[in-house]
Parts: structure tokens; sequence; C-alpha cells
């Protein structure tokens, strides 16, 4: 059998999953791309439903050779698919899963975090402390982004990330809602882990929590800083929290 | 009197302060630049000296008016000076100050961390938790760094950034050294605050520290992780440890 090289950026799957480096194009397809030899290993770990692994011609390596659709292309065609300097020899297409069984023991609510870099980190974290549930608002970064697949390492493949209103999140939550704030805050050093279900809610990098989202927690922590910045990067205050309250 | 405005980009003085976006203008000049209000709201409130801020012709902000050395541009010119894609309407060109009174209380080692926006998150979160020394050894990435700089929020300010081997640097400590491992670590919830000094070890993104730098250490700590994730990203870490271990 002659293997089948694509060599063409217009051919009509190429053009497709190209479409997936967009939030119009994910959204559209229920599709994401993700690259690179360690997030496709991952994908083949879990659970997740591969629609398809794309491979160079060139590429040497064992994992594509198991019972997974294989689609072979051109360097030139793997540049067009990829969104980084230097393209991997591997990318897959997944689906996106629809949650089922939503864990409540420890989520993480993230209102409106923005950089892509924040939401990947924080989503690999809340996989290291047992968050298993991640809860979006809809102004948040898209998680399926590219750089947040890169930063996040294959925790996606792990958890459940949904997206809520905060609103809608806090008020069916039956434990701890636990915000972050400077104000009438508890520093977390003299702060027991309850043994309550805790939702901790994280706000955007420039404005923090909205004042709607605080008066729906049922306290709020801060972080003792001994120095002289006067702020954490959020991703960096989310992990000191989740160690804190980890399951 | 009439206020000039700079509108050529081949300017001697703006071609020269455009070198200060690479590691060897920056090394040749022993200065750097910062860009936005913010930062440079930081270092005038510091001590560092300021060569001089540079300002847009239209940009309305009290800042500049105090009585530094002032340059006004064109928004052409600005561009030109500027790493952001929308550019700032104030920069300033800074003299790297060399370290003086040597804090060693507690110390962040890094060893040849790379990714410009963990070395700066490091760097701001050294400075919220008392590691008033930062040693990175030559093959880190360059803490006057634009990148590097936006990532620390102005914590470059407070701290001492030096470079040195980590041989150099852990047999000169008379403190306890930490590193940080997976094998032979203990886990740093079981492991009380010291009494001594502390330098903290933190290692390269994909391979963590060296064997030689791992042999130099007193003791290695580890996070113990509950969930799925199989690692965490090194600022990540780095705060975590500098939280449990902070002066």
């Amino acid at each position: 059998m002659v293997k089948e090289v694509i060599s063409s950026k217009d051919n009509k799957q190429v053009k497709n999953y190209r479409k997936l480096n967009t939030r119009q194009g994910r959204k559209k397809s229920g599709l994401y791309l993700v690259e690179g030899v360690h997030l496709v290993e991952e994908a083949l770990k879990s659970q997740i439903d591969i629609e398809i692994i794309i491979v160079t011609d060139g590429f040497k390596h064992g994992l594509y050779l198991s019972n997974q659709r294989t689609m072979f292309v051109t360097d030139e065609v793997m540049k067009s698919l990829s969104t980084l300097d230097t393209p991997p020899g591997i990318v897959a297409v997944l689906k996106e899963s629809k949650a089922t069984g939503l864990s409540y023991k420890r989520v993480l609510l993230l209102e409106d975090v923005q950089d892509p870099g924040n939401l990947g980190t924080l989503i690999r974290t809340a996989d290291a402390f047992g968050f298993k549930t991640i809860i979006l608002t809809p102004k948040a970064a898209d998680p399926f982004n590219p750089k947040v697949l890169r930063a996040a390492q294959g925790s996606h493949f792990h958890l459940n990330i949904i997206t809520r209103e905060v609103s809608e999140a806090a008020m069916a939550f039956k434990g701890i809602k636990i915000g972050t704030a400077l104000d009438n805050a508890v520093y977390i050093d003299s702060f027991q882990q309850p043994d309550d279900d805790i939702m901790l809610v994280l706000g955007n990098e420039g404005n923090g929590l909205s004042s709607e989202a605080l008066e729906l927690m049922d306290i709020n922590a801060k972080i003792d800083m001994t120095g002289d910045s006067e702020s954490l990067n959020v991703a960096i205050a989310g992990a000191i929290l989740m160690h804190h309250f980890k399951s």
C-alpha cells in the first residue's frame, strides 16, 4: 500500500483543521487541535476522543502506529496547521468532551481570566492539587486556545472545564466559597482546611474579583506577602491557594 | 520655549535606545528600557538611576513633569522603541544598578531558567516573599529582557539580581541550601521553616536541577501533588516554596 502524503495546504481537510486555531472554528466543530509529542501522548493515555492524528512524512516516533486514524502531510502543510515558530512533527485533532460526573469537592472558578498563559498554568496547577472542576465565565479566555493548551501540558484531559456566569455557579454550589480579596480577608496561614467542599474563586488579572462576585463569597482569603511586591500574578496566587486547600 | 519632538527613527539617540531591546545592546551600555506607566512609575518611586524618560507628544500624564530628563517623540518613533503590539505613551531608559549590600537571609538561585515569562514571574514572587537576592546562572534568560521586565511588574527595582555559576553561589552560601527534586526529597508540608538563612534552588524548565547542583544541596524539598498532573510549572513550584519559606 502506498502511503498518501498530503502536500497541499488547500486540501479540504487541512483547511478545516486549520480553522481549529480560531475560537470560531473550534466552536463550530466541537474539535480542537493539540501540537507536539507530549500533548498527543497525553491525549492517547486519556479517555479523550481522538478525531485524527496528523504527522509529517518524515516524523519518526512510534506514537501514531496505534490504531488511530492517521494522516500524513508534508512539512509545509504541517507548518500551516501549527501555531508554533518551529512546527512539531505531530498534531492531533480532539473532540471537546461534554462534562460528565462533575466533582464538587474542589472547584476552581475563574472570573474573566484573560491571559492564555495564566489560564493554562491555572488548569495545570488545578490538576496537580485535585481541583477537578474548573468553571470559566463566558468572558474568560478560551480554554482550547493553543497557548492555553500548551501551558496546561495535557491537564485538560483529566478535568472537567465548563462555562457559567459567576452568580449561577456560586449560587448552585453547596460547599464553602472562598474568594480572593485584600479587604475583609483572612490570611491563609491562619486558615484551617475546612471539611466542606471548596470553591476557590479568582478574578481577572487587572481588576480582581468583581463586587458582584465578592458578595457571593462565604469568606475571603489573602496571602501574607512579607516583601515589597504589591501583588501576585493570578496564576501564582491561585497556586498558593490551591496548594493550601488541596484535596 | 518650543518643545522639540523627535520625529525620525534614525535620530542617533533613538537608534541607541532601540538597541536596548537586544541583550547585546544592554550589555554594551549597561542600560535597559521599561515600557508603560506602571513600570515608569515604579522606577520613579525606587532608587533606580533614570537615564531618560521618553514620551509621545500627545501623552497625557503628570509623571514626566518631575525633574527627570525627558525626550518627546512622535507615535512612530515610540513604535520603533516599543516591543509591544500597542506601544505605550511612555518608556524609560534605566541604568543597571550594581548589587550592593546583598542580603543572604533568603536567596533564590535559578539554574538556567529559560522562559522570560517564568523568570519575570519568579522575580515578582521573590519580591513578594522577601527573597531579596536572586542569582541567575550565565545561561539563564536575561533578566532585563522586555518580557521579563513586564512579567516582574517593577520588582527588579527592589531586588539584587546577580549572575553566578551554581557551584560558586552554592559553595559561598553559609545557610541551608534547599534543592527541588522528586527523589530523596522531603514534602514541604512536613518541613518546618528553619532558623537559618535559606537558599532555594530551582532548575531549568525541561530538565530540572542538574546532578551537579543537586550534589551541593543540603536537602531537597518536594510539593505534595494530590491530583493527576505529573509536574508543576517552575514559577508555580517556586512560588509555593517561597511562600512556605518566606522571610
